[in-house]
């Protein structure tokens, strides 16, 4: 063979959805016969979709998969083109565990399989509950040519004492597929093309990656799959957040490879705001899209405080399903201000949404005074209203709650949260107030990449009020509040949340770090002790959108936990 | 060594608290000493508290347990006593992990460490995310004595390849001891006793297992520690959800065994409702008290419908914290029937706890009053409200929810939720509403587990009126609404579930075994699909007391998810 060419199908398939999937998969595979390609390979567990969790143990889910993936090898049936793709495979006889399988297809039979070896466990994975990991890698013979395929982790080796594709490659492989699932956080492209040159220069043979996109509950997988040359050069970088059937031909006489086919990713700085926002920004257009769609919902509803936050949140529920299916809510209270309503107003405009005023002043007021008289018949002491209580906050914030979610239940309409990870951190948000909702999109943003991102959607075309832009941060829930009265100011807290929640540095370390800024040892105790309190309202938090390396999702905390940093 | 007298400490440690939990177990040391043991034992983790999660990996919350650890083993120095106990230990240098290790404290020094060599990573235990097992099983010697040291699932070794246990025996251990965190649910007592013996007997030692005692979040800790004769025969159980320190006398010159020093535990029948009533209540009852303790509250709310959950959810309440640390409030609305206040009130009188009625009829009808004026202001048709709508449903059950957070954060009492398992499987229960609160008692108990439990209590002298065990359930939020109008009977829903959740069936498996008793497949499909798509309302619950094999938090679903048995 001279030379191999290779269909990239970086597919966005639905967990749990057979029929969806299979049917993409056949289509897709008809079409990479149509073009003459030698295979075509799509993503981990692509079939069933990635994660499924607890059904990958399902004894009739995993069945009912195996029925569609000898559909599809019988697609294969008269064609030249080889299909690879990620399925679930049985456990033997007795076991309760299944395989992270990869299956290879070709002229309508299942030729060659491979196990998934390396089973990652922490963060956001847990496939050591789910599946058995494979005890051999074997070689593909594909018309001369010695291919090595893996799953995902299996090239992420570090760490692990057995090494898969070093196997592969000893065992002669000159091609080898990955096929994966490994969702977007911030930094993950450069991470990812620094690893995937490394194994391909380090097996001397050429690697190709294909990964999922699309969104499932937290997770967002970007697709940018990769083709790199046993050089380690990237010859072919597929689009991020897009399906697609790409093509590349690999050259198997070449023996000098020519350096730098295309050029490496450029180095980004490390830290807090790191993350490129535009990609950060089409992410959180993409899990909260599919989340919407793939829910069956056709409308989303959120509150619009004349905030950053409610605001960039509306601008990404635009962009994913179009101005035609958001309704916002303004919900003026006691304490808002007239500019909020006006700003509000003007971000609906802008974005040409639906919007609606629903005062929650009379509630709040009878509230309270239903409160004083229940108290006067209980024969208590009826409490003073003057001084707001956190009572009287987080009442606003649930009379809120209350309307947003009286209109989803009345209409079906999916009730978006909007909070940010800085909120969601520190405990700045009420919970069954403005933390009611199906989806939070921003809980895993630090309010200072709010910020950024927000310039960014502006830079579109500006969208968001340069006034909601401009102003302090506030949560009107009492009179001239102000984010900073009971918070540090963002950029000075989102730096110790950043290097406590991804970095996962201590109390001690961070204060060292931080020493030469002015920041006081006190104040960096006080916010992880902060942070560590409020586990208990991050355990009723919605589904947050994970755009960070260390999102709620894949971070365990007890509540109950007396240790003080 | 003719004889070994042991020390069994079953404690019930803080989570990170290692101040409380370190001058508990100096103060066992010194009691065992004192009362002349050789050995006193304590639980797995016993140092930290178990389980830790995330903060196993944080080095300086391991660092910190260390130094403690050192005072600990310094409180031996001058005793004959040796304390052999569950604590943290550092990875190798660079490693993120750490190690769950046993510690042997003897003469002021640790004189003996084994780590655990197996790590449960499945249902509620996540171990392989935060530990590195250990590589090899040494024998600790004991004036002569070989004996073995193991931690937790290393003795339950079915289903791995390494048998820890078998390789302390072949190496000549003639005692093993098992030091454990081993949470309940509803027949692991029986299971923990057939184990216990079969590896005593396999293995020809004496088999000391120690259990930690306790409510930490989701998980209660029974106690209920163990210690087998070489023949198998149990020799000593400790108590049922209690701490203590016990004495045993190991007879080490002794060859033959008399059988049946104690009598097998007595056979249950399996399957739903199997678990013994008594000890499931006093189980909640711990849970109940320990995360209200252990989190610092002193003084519990919950609403009282007149139905049987919020009934026995305050008798638990009651019977953990005592009466006048319980607030019970009657919500009495439009739909709610005369007999539903008076029998709260009864309850409330015969538990003894202040009652509080705060009618949400008003807040009702001004609310919809106002979603009324909203919609013509906007412009829309002016809704019917002669028809109950979902949204008027869920605005009710929200209602209540805002009055119980209001006093939850006016008097910093905690909210108890008061759903039960069939209603949490069924998504028969509204978000923000019934499910608010800090902790949720029932959970994961079966509605007819829910009758039983009621009348275990209503034995040891009766609380919850009979009216309220008598009356068919009713969420009351429409006229003459009972759950059986659109929930099958509970005997029928919950064998239904309980196949399902508890057993892991298919659909299919679970129609043909009910065939015979007139349930309809299509029955079977309907229940396990609402289970499967009310995902997103679990996902946002509070922390659900585990007391089935099979709770909540040990399952994991994807909550987009468009597989339908």
């Amino acid at each position: 063979m001279k030379e191999l060419k290779v269909g990239i199908a970086q597919i966005n398939p639905i967990v749990g959805n057979y029929e969806h999937n299979a049917a993409k998969i056949i289509r897709m595979i008809g079409e990479a016969a149509e073009r003459g390609l030698d295979w075509v390979i799509f993503s981990e567990l692509a079939l069933p979709g990635y994660p499924v969790w607890d059904l990958a143990i399902r004894k009739r889910f995993v069945r009912e998969g195996l029925k569609h993936l000898e559909r599809i090898a019988a697609a294969t049936r008269s064609k030249k083109t080889v299909a690879i793709l990620g399925y679930i495979d049985e456990g033997p006889a007795g076991a309760r565990k299944s395989y992270n399988a990869l299956g290879v297809l070709s002229g309508g039979k299942l030729v060659h399989k491979q196990y998934k070896t390396l089973l990652p466990t922490y963060d956001v994975f847990l496939e050591h509950i789910f599946f058995i990991p494979a005890r051999e890698q074997k070689i593909y013979r594909y018309k001369g040519l010695a291919a090595g395929m893996s799953i995902c982790e299996d090239i992420w080796h570090e760490g692990y004492d057995l090494k898969p594709t070093q196997v592969l490659a000893r065992k002669g492989a000159r091609v080898i597929v990955n096929i994966s699932a490994s969702p977007y956080h911030g930094r993950v492209a450069e991470v990812r093309d620094d690893l995937i040159r490394k194994r391909a220069r380090e097996n001397g043979a050429y690697l190709i990656y294909v990964n999922q996109v699309g969104g499932q509950d937290d997770l967002i997988f970007d697709g940018r799959s990769l083709v790199a040359a046993p050089t380690g050069d990237i010859l072919f970088r597929g689009e991020l957040f897009r399906e697609g059937l790409y093509e590349v031909s690999l050259d198997l006489g070449q023996k000098d490879f020519r350096r730098s086919a295309r050029p490496k990713l450029p180095r980004r700085r490390e830290g807090l705001g790191a993350a490129d926002a535009g990609e950060m920004y089409q992410a959180l257009v993409l899990g909260l899209g599919d989340y919407v769609r793939k829910n069956g919902f056709k409308k989303v509803v959120l509150g619009l405080s004349g905030g950053i936050d409610s605001a960039l949140t509306a601008a990404i529920a635009c962009d994913a399903l179009g101005p035609g299916a958001v309704i916002g809510v303004a919900m003026p209270g006691e304490f808002s201000s007239e500019t909020s309503l006006s700003d509000a107003r003007e971000l609906a405009r802008n974005l040409g949404i639906e919007f609606r005023v629903r005062t929650i002043t009379a509630s709040y007021t009878s509230f309270l005074n239903e409160v004083m008289r229940f108290k006067q018949l209980e024969g208590k002491e009826p409490s003073e209203h003057s001084r707001i209580s956190l009572a009287m906050e987080n009442l606003q914030a649930r009379l809120r709650g209350l309307s947003l979610m009286y209109i989803s239940n009345d209409e079906n309409v999916l009730l978006l949260s909007t909070g940010n990870k800085s909120e969601m951190a520190m405990g700045y948000c009420t919970l069954y107030g403005d933390m009611s909702g199906g989806l939070c999109v921003l809980g895993d943003v630090f309010k200072t990449d709010v910020y950024r991102l927000s310039a960014y959607r502006n830079s579109l075309g500006p969208v968001i009020p340069q006034a909601t832009l401009d102003k302090a941060p506030t949560a009107e829930l009492r009179p001239n509040q102000k984010d900073q009265d009971s918070l540090p100011p963002y950029e000075v807290l989102d730096r110790i949340l950043y290097h406590y929640i991804e970095e996962e540095l201590s109390g001690a370390d961070i204060a060292r770090k931080l020493a030469g800024k002015g920041i006081q040892p006190a104040l960096v105790t006080d916010i992880i002790n902060r942070v560590d309190h409020n586990e208990y309202k991050r355990r009723q938090a919605a589904p947050i959108l994970r755009v960070t390396r260390k999102a709620w999702f894949g971070r365990r905390m007890p509540i109950t936990n007396h240790f003080r940093s």
